[in-house]
């Protein structure tokens, strides 16, 4: 475990963005540098080399990102810090295919190395479309670029879609493991990167009062919801490829799933988390034909009304096919076939276009016996933990009380610790944490490959079912909370999607 | 269990206030009587006859006692209101021990009996001094007004004390039983009537989350402090025969603590209730001399400060002499010896003239292990559950969370559904639930016999210690919270007492 002072002392990096003039680069990358440096949690031996398309000069750049950086911050820019990290950044072209221009780029780095003093250290970010991975991949490995030596490191931080399939993800990685070790690739998951998905393993294992009722014997069912209101927007290459399934339940969701069902690790290395997160993923029910049938709910939006607007309906999107079955939405049901979680469904859902931005976790504990104040056909509110992502973040409990206008009457209180998300600006963000991570190489808050593998194995299975399925499309209208079907999954054991 | 509809529908009773002069009459009765009116809720059939010893009309007692409600009401009179109540009630003049005036009362009693269609049922409430109990009692005897019919009660309130040892309080019961059935008599024991007291037996038995958790296997321990600012005023009379084991102690505090660890009752019954709290008083242990020695501190003020005032030291008060020896403050660490609780000690107590005004019940939850985020010998906040009965009145709960402004910190934080008293200002007072309990016959909220003597039992004990040990008094400031002996009491058992 790194403590901060060693963080902001002894590291030394160099970050070669590749995709300096991306969209990432501009909206997650440059900002979370600037808060960075606002904080005192660069490195003191830093320098970034942003690698990109275009022919600009390092001006150039740093003019075309500090507005960017204008638009994308929260928070206003204070210029003479803008000028401190400014003169960190520098630029260089390079076509991402051109082989020529990575020994050109080695030479740039060499040197940059020598200005900062970043002992060649190398974090090459992979800010670019997936078609590319492999490309500059092999090209860092031609050039002698990702050469390990006693005292230094070069590390590879790649972004999703890592594959899109067991089959193209295995294909992939080995490429990368050509040229990196695996301790060394750093798939980020931004989610894990949140505040509150970090907070998972602290609730569950500081807190007597939740570890000790953290299973099924407690816990009547777990849902996982992250819904967003926006539709595609520009994405429509990568989402028609993609869908709801590769974009947010492969990854994000369940990571999500395996922080919050996994067992105590040993202790808090990457190594020990990671162990035993794959252990969940590894004990999610193989879905039979018949639970598929019965358990997993497809759904895309129509058009609808968002915030009072009217808005397309997702094969209206620009450049989505007209009789497009891409999925925006997906509910399931699933069980974890291990001692702890047997028996209690875990319900999780994801969509486009729904009423509501909320990322959000619920634990609903089991009800008490119809005894005492609820004999008398007493509509039971269940205890209920929630664990708010976003845009809300923090812990909400549901518990009764007595209702003091009515005699034995017990009404449902909550107490909740949640606030906006930016409403304490200082609240690092999940890329400001990551990158971090990355420089003191740790990897806790990445997927590693067999992390992956399992999460694949999971959606292959889905994905396939969905393709043979004959789905009804559009299913539901924007700005709902989804199908009826998902709906229904629940209702028919007696439950609801609670909505916090 | 009666619902409200049946109160204010078909109830009828004729209260009978003797001491309708007293402080407490002005204080708690009048107001709660008002306060009843406002909300609709005294019953149709309803009438109050005030006895007491001054020489007044209705009138005039009407008068007097619309000033004192003016005073002590923490709401605006409504002077329409006010006067649909004062013609309600009435003023008879009685020595209490005049045998005579007994026979006129009841004719009096029998006459207001008809113009409000009280249908016989007679609320004698005894709002006098203890040394009147027995007299007014057994001229009610000698004068056939406590005989119940098939369809009227005469139900019998008394405040406290009930007695001031187990003998006495035989005694004083005996007298009582032989006019009174037990089921008749309603010991009042007005912390009973406040909000979260009523609400402990509903945040135990409504979540499954707290219920789960309520035994030895996950509480470390259970405080109970009800400490006050203000000093003994005007009663040095009283409390120097009392002190704080039996003004607190016996009473308020031991009922306390049998709602706290009491099983599950078989329903909502007052019976099944009184068996249960029963239960926790009788497997309080015995103290042996060594534990008395070393798990009782009593204490005594000195002069000190008060929000800034200085005030005097018990010894100073009016009244109270210059060697007295009566303790202001005791604290106590006892066991229950039952399957549930062997093992989880509870510390209680109970002073004046301390820093703060707070009654409230801290349940401290076991600690984790000292692995994971505990590892480095990083300090545990434990989960902490707080009842908080006055001033504040609602339920705080401290868990732990990340602290995101460092690398796997781990900070407490608190959840708190807490309101000052009076915040909402339509929550039932206690005197207004006790009073209506009365009349619906309901003596949940009040002391059996069985749970007196068992309180006096263990009092005893403690009191006759206190009585033989030499006491190094005053042993404490005003505007501290109590004795060094109290802390030590904690600090011996490597714990402290949380000041919520």
């Amino acid at each position: 475990m790194y403590t901060e002072n060693q963080v902001t002392g002894d590291m030394s990096a160099l970050m070669v963005i590749f995709g300096g003039t991306g969209d990432l680069t501009n909206r997650k990358l440059i900002p979370a540098l600037y808060n960075l440096i606002y904080d005192h949690r660069l490195p003191k031996h830093f320098a970034v080399a942003a690698v990109g398309r275009r022919d600009m000069d390092h001006e150039q750049y740093r003019k075309v990102i500090f507005e960017q950086l204008k638009k994308y911050s929260r928070n206003e820019i204070d210029q003479r810090l803008w000028e401190k990290l400014s003169c960190l950044i520098y630029y260089f072209q390079l076509n991402f295919t051109e082989k020529t221009g990575y020994e050109r780029l080695n030479t740039f780095l060499s040197k940059l190395d020598d200005t900062y003093q970043t002992h060649g250290n190398r974090l090459f970010y992979l800010a670019v479309a997936p078609e590319f991975f492999e490309t500059i991949v092999m090209n860092l490995h031609n050039n002698k670029m990702a050469v390990e030596t006693n005292d230094s490191w070069k590390r590879l931080v790649i972004e999703k879609p890592f594959g899109k399939d067991l089959k193209t993800a295995r294909l992939l990685n080995e490429k990368l493991r050509e040229v990196f070790r695996e301790d060394d690739i750093y798939r980020i998951d931004h989610y894990l990167g949140k505040e509150m998905i970090q907070n998972i393993m602290v609730l569950r294992f500081c807190n007597l009062v939740f570890e000790s009722l953290w299973s099924n014997k407690y816990i009547d069912n777990i849902q996982i919801s992250l819904a967003e209101k926006h539709g595609i927007g520009s994405r429509a290459g990568y989402y028609e490829q993609s869908g709801a399934m590769r974009d947010m339940v492969q990854n994000h969701l369940l990571q999500i799933v395996s922080l919050i069902a996994m067992e105590a690790p040993i202790n808090l290395t990457s190594d020990a988390i990671k162990t035993e997160k794959l252990k969940v993923l590894n004990s999610i029910e193989t879905f039979s034909s018949e639970s598929l049938k019965n358990n997993v709910i497809f759904g895309q939006y129509g058009r609808g009304v968002i915030d009072g607007y009217p808005v397309p309906g997702y094969r209206e999107e620009a450049s989505v096919k007209d009789n497009s079955n891409t999925e925006t939405f997906i509910a399931m049901k699933f069980h974890i076939n291990n001692f702890r979680w047997a028996g209690t469904p875990f319900y999780v859902r994801t969509g486009k276009r729904m009423g509501v931005n909320a990322a959000e976790i619920v634990i609903q504990f089991k009800s008490m016996p119809d005894v005492l104040y609820f004999s008398n056909d007493a509509e039971q509110e269940p205890n209920l933990l929630v664990i708010k992502i976003q845009p809300n973040v923090g812990v909400f409990f549901q518990f009764n009380t007595k209702d003091f206008h009515m005699e034995n009457e017990v009404i449902s209180t909550k107490m909740d610790t949640s606030h906006t998300s930016g409403e304490q600006g200082n609240t690092p963000e999940a890329y400001e944490k990551l990158i971090l991570d990355v420089i003191k190489g740790d990897s806790t808050l990445f997927s590693s490959w067999d992390e992956v593998e399992a999460s694949w194995t999971i959606a292959d299975r889905i994905i396939e079912y969905g393709r043979q399925k004959r789905l009804k499309l559009p299913n539901y209208d924007a700005g709902s909370m989804g199908p009826v079907l998902s709906f229904e999954l629940l209702a028919r054991d007696c439950r609801k999607w609670w909505n916090i």
